[in-house]
């Protein structure tokens, strides 16, 4: 049998994957690598960190070499050879050197397409300024890198409030840089709610950085050597540089050039495992489409774990191999200074996008025993599906094990658990790690209450609605009024501290027509009073899901009168 | 209709849950809790700690006292008061008052048995002088700590080596006292296998810890104000005081008395809604037996987090409730000086108990990117069925990110997942939390590479016994020179490294019919000349999982031959 040759365009994650994982495979393939640019299989994620200095070398950037490649693998990878052009029925492609300009043809069995992805560059005036620069790749990041030796620079604005632009910020302002970050959308972090982007702005800008949300780039011109950052707004930010960081596009040139099917994100559509519609051809990484696991539908996830499961499956594939891809539940997490900020799922607005229904409630809880020191508060919004209590998703932003509770959250949501069935969940605990009811427990007491109607919620985001339309309900603070006094109450609320409660029943008679909103630091005692309430025939009670520690909105301070009743 | 009357004996996890649920259940019920000691609901889990003083504060143990029950909840807490008695037919108790001996009884509609477990106390000579100890309760806690603040002893015996033993050792040390831990059995921590204990009790060796294995007391005298412990193999260890450490075994007098159920795990016979063999009465924390999530079968499990939960199911069940408590996986953690140490599901010594195949391997891994610093590496254990793939349990050594990992495999285990079916879980991963290939996911590639027959295991064990018995097969080392030098190598091992494998194919055809061990560091180059290998036709090769990294047994450091072949 004549040695099957596969061609690979793209070196990095994906492409790399690929070829090493084709190669173990099979011993006799030819395996061909052309990498458009100068590097293969380099830390891409670790790019922001090298421009603060936390990862010092750049030699710990770049894993392996094409000599490498050669030596353990027996794979032939040439740098600065760009695949132009595909011609499907030959089953070849056209390679540019690009270096010397020099075409040739390169015929293949397989092919796998890794060409990644493209930073997105704005289409403004002055966008090509050469103070402007994208933060996608090493070159890029070499660029930065040697503009900030050269020229000192003291100041940054950096364009894009998502996850590469955050990392750039932090990075940046560790840099001792003035950073400004300027973003279209009136939140950062376009896959959380924008309750808690809220908590992450708050932050951001507590550490110095000048966050100027909902403002659109319109230009950016030459301003004493650095740049001007204008918006449609009429903001205008000047800056020694400017890092445009507003997200990527698929490359798939090549592929609508040979006609593969484009998906309706943009990017190639592949099948469970990474083939194209050309039988011949698969394709991994940033520039491919894949599937939702929560809603089943084409999802676009350029993420560099991704990468590395689909470029692995396509280099199996490509050799005969029928290695599945299940697709993905939109898991991330950014460290933003000291903050981990983590998602997994749907977001509150996707799902109602979806058209489901979601019940939202928030768990605000130290990362491990409060008794034990150190004890961080983390807060973690849930997001099920009213009608089934099926978890949807998740989100949370604390200090630390933030990570930990989304990998829990996003392995339930791979195995379609329901949010009450996260009760039964048996984590580890002890003081060190968890509380004996930890965060994710709690979320699935909290689902089972919810489905057995032992509680309604109420979020913020409606509260507040209520609030500002002047709706008339009760809106009930049960905390003690020490808290009261130290943190604030919410507007409008009275005080029936909860070891009132029962005494002032009688009190209370006069309010069983009206809707009561109960309250408390975090949601156990409003929970306790929500009990209370609707064991004694109270039918309109809600309580507001997270108390005080997910109130995004703002607090009054001043002191509060008794409840009038 | 006539108030429910609900008695709950035993106040701390379970009891104060149960009690607590209980009422949020029903706002007129009578609820009544008797506490046999002086405290309720406190942070029993915190113990060890406040004895270094890490926790500072003893009222930080104390969480809720009884008249913040009443305050609270309306509900009767009487400490001191333990029920010595159960009347089923006429549905009452006899309490007995601790300090004055008064007895009275009390009837009920409900009764919750949640008195706890009792430590066990070696029946040996001395068990009961005035410096031996158990850590167990509070008064526990408060005996030991004002004997360290009279005494200023400078030295201490731990008799047993789980759990408890390995935190009070830990804590004792960092109070500044010699440490002597006397372990009956030839390992620490028995959810663990041996060669996963080995790295703790090399940890604690590392610390100062005096450590005993394999080591039965026989005797404690007393010895110039202090304690001499004497095992049956003729050890002789002297310290100030004992603490006697050697598990728990669940309170079942008063059940055994009222002829309830108890189980073959010796604890009280419950159904998954912590009823037991009498309908009025539920049971539920470390009295009860409970199910095995994997096995399927009765399971002994007194830790806090299944108490919680137990006594919160069984308040709501109390009151008419139908809350379900599935099982547990047996999900373990512990700190032990500056490593963490977790376990889930069966060890592979359990699973074969269970008559099962396990296929076992290791992953040896950064907790987060390497390039990203202070990644610390720990070493995860999977233990899968090899039959069908079903992950059975998981073990983990490392210094952080070991509760993450561990919580995702509990998360996975309930779901029932195969160990290949890791690899789809969309985790979170940027540079500070995780690797790109994190382990978990490396732990499914590896399931799938099993079961495709990409790769065949050989444990650190059973290498070691092929080499203790002499048997003929070639072992290879696939690392390079440096490292051999510096790490060393498993002994009878012929040096190949992997980038020069190819070129001694032919070498190697005469080794065709024996048996071929690869190693390396961690398992990723012996995997790929296992491919290799496989790929040119050799039948019989097989890749030490781990590599030298799980490799619990010694090294040889001398020079070693260029292989022979």
């Amino acid at each position: 049998m004549a040695k099957t040759k596969i061609v690979i365009v793209g070196g990095v994650a994906a492409g790399a994957s690929a070829a090493a994982k084709a190669r173990r495979c099979d011993e006799e393939a030819r395996i061909v690598v052309f990498e458009k640019g100068p590097f293969v299989s380099y830390a891409n994620c670790g790019l922001p960190y090298y421009l603060s200095g936390v990862i010092p070398k750049r030699e710990d950037l770049l894993i392996v070499d094409p000599p490498f490649f050669k030596r353990r693998f027996n794979i032939e990878v040439k740098t600065g050879h760009e695949v132009v052009a595909i011609d499907r029925a030959a089953r070849a492609v056209t390679v540019r050197e690009t270096a010397s300009g020099r075409r040739f043809t390169e015929d293949y069995d397989r092919l796998v397409l890794a060409p990644g992805a493209e930073a997105v560059v704005l289409p403004v005036p002055g966008a090509g300024l050469p103070m402007v620069f994208t933060l996608k790749t090493l070159e890029d990041t070499d660029a930065i890198f040697d503009f900030m030796q050269e020229r000192r620079p003291r100041s940054v604005v950096v364009v894009g409030g998502g996850l590469i632009g955050m990392e750039a910020a932090e990075n940046f302002v560790m840099k001792g840089l003035d950073v400004t970050v300027v973003e279209f959308a009136p939140q950062v972090l376009p896959f959380l709610d924008p309750e808690m982007a809220a908590m992450v702005e708050e932050h951001i800008l507590a550490k110095g950085v000048d966050l100027r949300l909902g403002e659109a780039v319109s230009a950016i011109e030459e301003d004493d050597g650095g740049a001007l950052v204008r918006t449609a707004a009429g903001g205008a930010y000047r800056a020694d540089f400017v890092v445009m960081a507003v997200g990527v596009r698929p490359g798939v040139a090549l592929a609508r050039q040979a006609g593969l099917e484009i998906g309706e994100t943009g990017a190639i559509k592949v099948d469970a495992f990474m083939r194209t519609s050309d039988p011949h051809i698969f394709a991994a990484g940033d520039c491919v489409e894949s599937v939702h696991l929560v809603t089943g539908k084409p999802f676009y996830f350029p993420m560099g774990a991704a990468a590395n499961k689909q470029g692995r499956a396509a280099g199996a594939n490509a050799m005969g191999r029928a290695m599945e891809v299940k697709g993905f539940c939109g898991t991330v997490i950014v460290k933003v200074f000291d903050l981990s900020v983590a998602a997994t799922g749907l977001s509150e607005a996707a799902a109602r996008r979806e058209a489901l229904e979601p019940c939202v409630f928030y768990v605000p809880a130290g990362h491990h025993a409060g008794y034990y020191p150190g004890s961080e508060t983390m807060v973690m919004k849930i997001i099920a599906d009213a009608a089934d209590g099926r978890l949807l998703g998740a989100q949370i932003v604390g200090r630390s094990g933030v990570d930990k509770r989304i990998d829990v959250l996003a392995t339930a949501l791979y195995n379609r658990m329901a949010v009450d069935d996260l009760v039964h969940l048996d984590l580890a605990y002890a003081p060190p790690y968890a509380s004996a009811r930890d965060l994710v427990t709690v979320a699935g007491a909290l689902g089972q209450n919810f489905k057995n109607g032992d509680w309604r919620a109420i979020t913020p985001a409606a509260l507040k609605e209520k609030i500002d339309s002047g709706d008339d309900f009760m809106l009930v603070d049960t905390r003690t009024t020490g808290e009261l006094r130290r943190v604030g109450r919410i507007p409008g609320a009275v005080h029936i501290p909860i070891d009132d409660l029962r005494g002032r029943l009688a009190d209370l008679e006069r309010e069983r027509e009206r809707e009561i909103v109960l309250y408390c630091a975090v949601g156990v005692r409003s929970y306790l009073a929500h009990r209370v309430l609707a064991l004694r025939g109270f039918t309109k009670v809600r309580t507001l899901t997270g108390g005080v520690s997910a109130w995004p909105y703002d607090l009054v301070k001043h002191e509060m009168s008794q409840a009038k009743t």
